[in-house]
C-alpha cells in the first residue's frame, strides 16, 4: 500500500494525469483519502478533479475540514453546491465554521429548504458546545408503542437518522425517558411495549461542552447519546464517531502544547512550511522572553559566578532536572485532568500529593549528587548541588502539579498555560534557590 | 455530582458505612465507578463489597484492569470465580495479563468449559496483537442466505454476540466475503440474499499491532471489523469501544513520556505516590546521567568561561530555547507518527521540511537576540547570541523531527525516545556549537 501511493506521487510530478487517473480507480475510498492528506494544495485539487463524481463525494465527506475548504476555494460554484449539499447538518456546520462569514452564507443559499432548516438547527448553538457537533437527524420513539409499530417507523424512516443503533425513547411532550437499542429491538417480540424495553439515557445538554460530552460518550461506551434542551426535549443525537473525532482533535491540540506549539488540525504533510512556523514561532517568543529571566538573574548573581566558576557548570544539568520534574508532573495532571480522573476542587489533595512525590525524587537525587560531585568538586560543592536538587524538585513538582489545575478553574487550557510556563518559572527561581544556597554554604 | 462524590469520601473516613450504602444505592452505575477510582486500595475495597451484587458485576466490568486485580486480591476465591465469570473473554484476557500466571491459570480453572475455550482463542494470540483484544462472539451470515434467514439467526444466538450492527459474511469455508449492518438487514425485504447488501470489509488479521488495527477503525468511522487469520477465515470481531480503549491507552502513554515518565494506566487518585515516584524516577535519572554531557561540556569551556564570564548568563536562555524547538518538532511527527499522517519513509521530507522551519525559526530569533543583547552587552557578543540561535534552532529542529521517525523504524515507542534523547543532544551540542561560535567571533 505505502509504496503504491509513492508511485503515485511519482505520477502527478510526472504530469502522467491519465495513469493517475487508472491508478486512483483502483483504490478503496479510504487510501485515496490517506492519499489526499499527503499531497500539498495544487496536487490536492488536480488529484481530487480526476476522481469519479460518486466517488468524490465520498472522499469528501472523510476529509479534514481544512481540507475540505481548500478543495472547495478551487471548485466551481455550481460542483460546490453539490458537494455542500453531500455532507450531514453536523458536517456541514463544521465546514462553515472554517470558511470565511460570506462564502459561507452564500453556500447556505443554494441548499434546498429541508437540509437548510436542519443546519440552522445546528448552527444555532455556540461553537465549543456539542449542540453544534450533534445530528438533527435522528428517530425517536413514543414510550407507549409496540416492538410493531416501532420498526415499522425505523423501516419507513430511518434512510436520514444519523444512527439507528441508540434509539431516544419520549412521552407525549417529547421529553427524553431513556433509549432502546435495535439489539433489543430485533429480538422483542411484536407487541413488547418500548418503554418494557427501554433503558435509562446517559443525555447531555446541547450547551454543553463538547469534548466534556464526548468523553462522556467514550467512557461510558455509548454508541450514540442523545442531546436534549433545557426543558429536557430530545433534539439531536451524536455519535461515537463524531465523539472520536472531538477527543482526536482535543489529543492532537493537548500534544501540541506539550511541545510549545499550536495544534496543526490538518495533516502534517499537507501542511506548508510557512504555516508550520507560524504555529510554533508565536509560543517560542513567549518562552523565549519569559527565559530572559534567566539572563536577568544570573546577572544580578554575576559577582559570585565570578568567584566560584565552577558553579557555572551545572546550570543546564540544575535547571533541566527542575524541568523535568515540574513537566512529569504536569503532564500527568493534564492527562489526569483530560480524563476526569481529577478535578479543580482537588487541589490541595494533588498538591499533598505531588509535594511528596517531589520530595521523594529531590532526596534521591540530592544523595546522588552530593556524593558524586562531592567526590570530584569537593565536598562544599557536592552539598550545594545536593541541597539544590532536593528543594527545586519539591517545588518543581508542586508546582508542576497545581498549574494545570489552576488553568484549567482560570478557564485556559490546562496544556497552554502548563508545560511553558512551568519550564520559565521552574529555571528562574530555581537559579534563584542555586545562588541563595551557594552564597550561604560557600560563604560568599 | 462532584460535591456528592466528595460527601461520599467523608463517609468512609467516618465509617457510617450504613449511610454509605444508602448513598451508593442512589448512584447510577457510571457514578460508582468514577467514585470508585477516587479511592485508595483500602476504601475501594470496603465500598465495593458494599454493594448489591448486580451492580457489584457491572460496576466491576466497567474498572481499569489495575483496579480489577487490587479488588480480585481482596476477595474470597468464591466472589472471584463469580466476578471472572461475568467477564466478556476479550475482558478476561486483560485482566489476566495483569494477574501473576499462577493465579490466572487457577482462575481460568474455575470457568465453564465454553467460556474457557473461546478464553483460549484469546490467549492464543501475542501481547501487543488485536488477536489479544478481539471478542470471538460474533455471528457470521453465510452470502447466500436470505435476510429473513439471517434475522432468524440474530434473534435466535445475538443474546452473546460482542455486536450485532456488523456482521460479517462468509462463504462455506467461512472464508470472509464482505460486511452488512443490521440497520441495512432491517430495512430490505425478507427474500433478499445478503450477498446483495453485503459491503466491502476492512479487516485485520490477528497478527495486526492492535493500536494500528484501533487507529484504522477510528480512521474509516466503522463501528466493528472482523477479525481474521492468515487464511482470511474469520474468527473474531473487535469493535469501536474497544479501540477507544486502546487508543486512550495509547494516548495516555505518548502524553507521559512526552513528559519523561511512563504512563499511569490507572486513575490518578486511585494511584499510591511511591508508584508515581517509581513511573518517574527512571526517566529521571536517565536524563539527569544525559545531563552530566553539559556539566562536561562546560568543563572543557572552564577558561573561556573564566575570561567572558557573561557568556554564563546566555546559557539558559539558549540551551532552553533549543529544547523547546526540539520539543516541538518531536512533538509534532510523534502526534502525525500516532494519526497515521506520516510514515517512516517520509524520513528526507519531513527532515528537510524541518531544517527549513528551524532556519526561518533560528533566523527571526537570532536577529531579535543579534539586536536586544547587541544592544546592552555590546555588538560582539549579540553577534555570537545571535549567531548561535539560528544555528541551534535548525540543528534542533531537524533532529527533533527525525527523532521520532528514527524511533520507530527502529521498533521503540517514537513518544519515549524522542523528548528526552533530543532535550539531552540539544543541550550538550549546543553549549558545545555556543563556544565555537564564541571563541572564534571574540578571539578567544
Amino acid at each position: 500500500m505505502a509504496e503504491q501511493l509513492d508511485d503515485l506521487e511519482v505520477l502527478i510530478r510526472d504530469e502522467r494525469l491519465r495513469d493517475l487517473r487508472r491508478s486512483l480507480d483502483a483504490l478503496n475510498t479510504g487510501d485515496v483519502v490517506d492519499f489526499l492528506e499527503r499531497l500539498g494544495v495544487k496536487d490536492r485539487a488536480v488529484t481530487f478533479r480526476l476522481l469519479p463524481k460518486d466517488t468524490a463525494v465520498e472522499v469528501f465527506d472523510m476529509l479534514d475540514q481544512s481540507l475540505q475548504r481548500e478543495i472547495i476555494e478551487g471548485l466551481k460554484d455550481l460542483d460546490v453546491a453539490h458537494f455542500f449539499e453531500s455532507l450531514d447538518p453536523d458536517d456541514r456546520v463544521r465546514l462553515m465554521d472554517e470558511m470565511p462569514a460570506s462564502v459561507a452564507r452564500k453556500m447556505m443559499r443554494h441548499l434546498d429548504p429541508r437540509e437548510r432548516s436542519l443546519t440552522n438547527i445546528v448552527l444555532g448553538y455556540p461553537e465549543g458546545t456539542i449542540g453544534r457537533q450533534m445530528s438533527p437527524e435522528f428517530v425517536a420513539l413514543p414510550e407507549r408503542w409496540t416492538v410493531a409499530q416501532a420498526m415499522e417507523k425505523i423501516r419507513r424512516s430511518g434512510q436520514d437518522a444519523e444512527t439507528l443503533y441508540t434509539l431516544p425513547v419520549v412521552d407525549r411532550a417529547r421529553l427524553l425517558k431513556g433509549v432502546v437499542s435495535l439489539r433489543d429491538l430485533v429480538s422483542a417480540d411484536d407487541d413488547v411495549l418500548i418503554e418494557g424495553l427501554m433503558a435509562e439515557a446517559d443525555s447531555v445538554d446541547a450547551d454543553h461542552d463538547a469534548e466534556d460530552a464526548a468523553r462522556l460518550c467514550a467512557d461510558r461506551k455509548h454508541l450514540a447519546m442523545p442531546v436534549t434542551d433545557k426543558e429536557h426535549r430530545v433534539i439531536g443525537i451524536f455519535t461515537v464517531d463524531d465523539a472520536l473525532d472531538i477527543l482526536e482533535r482535543a489529543e492532537t491540540e493537548d500534544a501540541a502544547r506539550h511541545g510549545g506549539a499550536e495544534p496543526l488540525n490538518r495533516p502534517y504533510l499537507s501542511t506548508p512550511v510557512l504555516h508550520l512556523m507560524r504555529l510554533r514561532v508565536v509560543w517560542l517568543l513567549v518562552l523565549a522572553v519569559g527565559a530572559t529571566l534567566t539572563v536577568t538573574v544570573l546577572d544580578r548573581f554575576e559577582d559570585t559566578l565570578d568567584s566560584v566558576v565552577v558553579l557555572a557548570l551545572f546550570v543546564p544539568l540544575l535547571i533541566g532536572t527542575g524541568g523535568n520534574v515540574g513537566n512529569q508532573a504536569a503532564t500527568t495532571l493534564t492527562r489526569a485532568l483530560a480524563l476526569g480522573d481529577v478535578a479543580t476542587r482537588d487541589v490541595f489533595k494533588v498538591l499533598w500529593r505531588e509535594f511528596r512525590v517531589g520530595v521523594t525524587l529531590g532526596g534521591s537525587l540530592g544523595v546522588l549528587s552530593l556524593l558524586l560531585v562531592g567526590l570530584i568538586y569537593g565536598w562544599q560543592v557536592g552539598a550545594v548541588i545536593g541541597l539544590t536538587m532536593l528543594t527545586l524538585c519539591a517545588l518543581a513538582a508542586s508546582v508542576g502539579g497545581l498549574m494545570p489545575l489552576l488553568a484549567k478553574k482560570l478557564g485556559f487550557d490546562p496544556a497552554v498555560f502548563a508545560n511553558p510556563f512551568i519550564a520559565t518559572f521552574v529555571d528562574a527561581t530555581g537559579l534563584v534557590i542555586y545562588f541563595l544556597i551557594a552564597q550561604s554554604i560557600l560563604g560568599i
